[in-house]
């Protein structure tokens, strides 16, 4: 009986493994360091290693195991190929396959932010639904989009970058990808304090309790709890941009849920009224009863969706 | 042995109906009147009579046909409910049960706009592809989202409606939706009037030699092609806004093609000059080599599309 299956979240710093029961128990996870020297060439064979070695430690055969899913930062094709994942040295690698190999166990793969998003459909804050879009505002913006409990991959592996959604014709600074007015610019946790500075400029001077040059996202958020007038406009303009950027998004693909993750999403539930109020002043009217979530499942979201993908 | 079907289209004026063979081969096509009045009662049973009466002429026994598909002009649900559709005369209407048990024969149905998509992806300008987005451009504008071959409903059937998509906050005017900035305000066949008029009044008088109080998008289209200056500005504003539109698109959904129908599209590939300008601009650059292709199936589209609904 395969009651068991691996999930597998790999990051430039560490590898989070999971070993999950196939009804989404998690049972145990640890981590390992990402070695990314040599062209990352010795991931795949520590990640095989250590979920042998769990196996061992646990008494598991390979009949228990239904499989392993691993995420990736960056574009996989379906079938677990990766073009190029800069932030792990890797040039062209079939992933699935090589781990498949080293491990004799079948592998799934998919792109970390999908993969985040599958794990908070499948046991965080959108349990129980079957279509929705997950938003990470963290360093930058990531998304996962899920339609009929499967991840929409794309044509690219480009399906769910709505951090390069373009939102502003008036950003003048230009973002990783290349272009001027991404989302990512104006609503990732670096994009929030740059577009407050933004603000300051076009402005002058502004009244505000915060230290406008040490400022974080966090601190704008704390200060508009507060009532600070200045941080509330900032507060004011990301939650349109968001809300916008979600309303065109909800004229896509129609979806169920958003799901809010990612370390700006701890501000918690004000954030979401900030969204929420543009995203009714845009949307598609049918698309306007949409639910509003937070993520629950933190940084195992990646390992949970993982998982997930071997159980299709 | 089951080699044939019947597509559907339904619409206000007229009811579409297309005999094919499952291999896609059009082997009848003919209309009937769409009898509206007294709740659109009629129409259904009408329909089922039509099926009927060119089966019996075409020696067609219930054995030799897959099934229906049906495509209707609002939105319906996976199984074939439609909540109100106002220019069929229709309230709640269980329209695929319904014309089930009136021909005996197995029905699927779909959006019209939706639909007309999965035609053009099956046997029209995107034939061979497995994901796109057709956009139709008539008197408002439409869309559909086919992913894997399959149609992206959406939760509330809203997946695809990217004619409410946002794309400009200085729109005074109200949509039909209700909101204000919908991409079908200033890129439909009557948005694009509104659009050039809507210059004029900002601009003041303008040197054109279009008939100002007369003009349709086609004699807009027909003057760019002749090289008048404010027809030119029209059509940049026109490409900027659809450009801008599938982008973001195409950082949700990640398509291998956009498909531009509808009457606009007579216009021919100066269109897909001026949207493409603008796409490229400002997509993700990991979409930037989706196809552009002018739909070829015209009214046909929703037909084929009916047709491959029951051949899934």
């Amino acid at each position: 009986m395969k009651d068991y299956c691996f999930g597998i979240d790999v990051g430039g710093t560490t590898v989070k493994l999971g070993l999950f029961q196939t009804d989404g128990k998690l049972v145990d996870k640890w981590e390992i360091v990402s070695r990314t020297e040599n062209g990352g060439q010795a991931i795949l064979p520590d990640v095989a290693e250590s979920v042998l070695l769990k196996m061992e430690n646990m008494k598991l055969s390979m009949d228990d195991i239904a499989g392993i899913g691993i995420g990736v930062p960056g574009p996989i094709s379906a079938d677990g190929v990766v073009p190029h994942t800069a932030n792990l040295g890797w040039g062209y690698k079939e992933v699935t396959r090589e781990l498949s190999e080293l491990t004799g166990l079948p592998c799934r793969g998919g792109n970390d932010a999908n993969v985040a998003a599958l794990g908070e459909m499948w046991k965080g804050a959108a349990s129980g639904h079957r279509s929705g879009v997950m938003v990470t505002l963290g360093t930058g913006v990531g998304g996962g989009i899920i339609i009929d409990g499967k991840i929409l991959t794309g044509a690219n592996g480009a399906g769910g970058e709505i951090g390069h959604i373009h939102v502003d014709d008036d950003v003048t600074w230009t973002c990783g990808c290349g272009n001027q007015g991404c989302l990512e610019q104006v609503a990732s946790a670096n994009g929030m304090v740059r577009l407050a500075k933004w603000m300051i400029e076009t402005e002058g001077e502004v009244r505000t309790s915060l230290d406008t040059d040490t400022m974080s996202a966090k601190d704008i958020w704390d200060a508009v709890k507060e009532g600070d007038e200045f941080a509330i406009r900032v507060a004011e303009r990301f939650g349109k941009y968001l809300g916008l950027a979600l309303a065109n998004i909800a004229g896509t693909v129609d979806p169920e849920v958003f799901i809010i993750g990612g370390g700006v999403s701890k501000a918690g539930p004000v954030l979401l009224d900030y969204i929420q109020k543009y995203y009714v002043k845009y949307v598609f009217r049918g698309c306007r009863s949409a639910r509003f979530v937070l993520a629950t499942l933190g940084n195992d979201a990646g390992i949970y969706g993982a998982a997930k993908l071997v159980l299709e």
